[in-house]
């Protein structure tokens, strides 16, 4: 059995998992706002947000609660200063969702641009891909996975200068669709950045490598 | 005399506000670089932002260091966890005056659009001014002073809506540029955003009240 420090950590560890996966659902949301034409759908997201900014507060509380009660030390103590760090990254993320599904359900400019079309598809995979892995090594804290971040993060930065490739002199759709095409772009750029924090993250918790080059 | 913990909790104090003076020299580089047309002075703020970034490092270690030795209990814990947050925000501030010089260094066209010089001027005094203010309430801790900060992020917020209604059908500078205007108004924006919630930290600190809605 656990010790009761180690059971309120495990608590927090599946809180993080918690927030995790919301925001998976999140930009998967979004994405189908943007690739499906369901504006409709946005609501849902921008609702579903407040829940995973109310989460950053209940792991902070837990956090300082465990801190006063069990003064974890070593370890356990770079844990919960990580598990403030991951929070703020997680609940940018699902900014960064918002984000996306607030463009999508405004503007059908932007959404409807065929060049880009491919471009989303390939950045909503990507961002799919590191939700689902910011999930699984929040569960298995793996250094190996955590390390393969680096890769998705090169993948979608090719995949937005492919977007903004797009935007040049001959660009016939209007400014103002030329700007929500960038947001949208820089919008699954970031949430990448941030789950590469968490990995990055994830490895200092590990074995006490920093990473200075931030996204 | 200051009893050992509260001595290091100064250190830590006085860390953040060695980054906010920083982050506000970088933001006044970085708008001088748009404003002055310098392209030459965006090297020295790409240069300075690796010594906010390490700076994070040092922070979190000392809290580390801190916490193992004393223990700190109630406010001084928060006080603790509440600087982890804030060198997040102030790390974010200066990824936000390097992505200002980069593009102002770039690019003349979103620079030289004539009706969008006040609009960056504007937006270069609020930012001034806010990183002027982070600093302040960093020393001084003052709950009032805190609260100001809403103002000004929505005189931001004013200043980027005026920025991207710029952007329309009859926009003449081509779409490279409407989305370089467009990112730096986003910029400036998100600046702002990042030194409120450390003004919402600032008053979490003191009086235990939470914003739910942060920018």
């Amino acid at each position: 059995m656990r010790d009761p420090l180690h059971s309120h950590l495990d608590v927090v560890g599946g809180q993080l998992v918690d927030m995790s996966t919301l925001v998976a659902t999140a930009v998967r949301s979004a994405s189908a706002v943007l690739l499906e034409r369901t504006p409709e759908r946005a609501q849902a997201v921008i609702d579903g947000d407040s829940r995973v900014n109310a989460m950053q507060y209940t792991v902070e509380d837990r956090v300082t609660e465990i801190m006063t009660r069990h003064q974890p030390i070593a370890g356990d103590l770079r844990f919960m200063l990580g598990a403030i760090r991951m929070t703020t990254d997680l609940e940018r993320m699902g900014d960064m969702a918002v984000h996306i599904a607030k463009i999508a359900q405004r503007d059908g400019t932007a959404c409807a641009v065929p060049a880009a079309r491919p471009v989303y598809e390939a950045m909503a995979a990507v961002a799919d891909r590191v939700a689902a892995k910011t999930t699984r090594i929040l569960l298995s804290r793996d250094v190996l996975d955590a390390a393969q971040f680096d890769l998705d993060d090169d993948e979608m930065d090719a995949q937005f200068a492919r977007l903004m490739a797009l935007i040049g002199d001959d660009w016939p759709h209007g400014a103002e669709a030329a700007v929500d095409v960038a947001m949208l772009g820089r919008a699954y750029e970031r949430f990448a950045d941030h789950a590469v924090r968490i990995a990055h993250q994830i490895v200092y918790l590990v074995t006490g490598e920093v990473h200075l080059d931030r996204p």
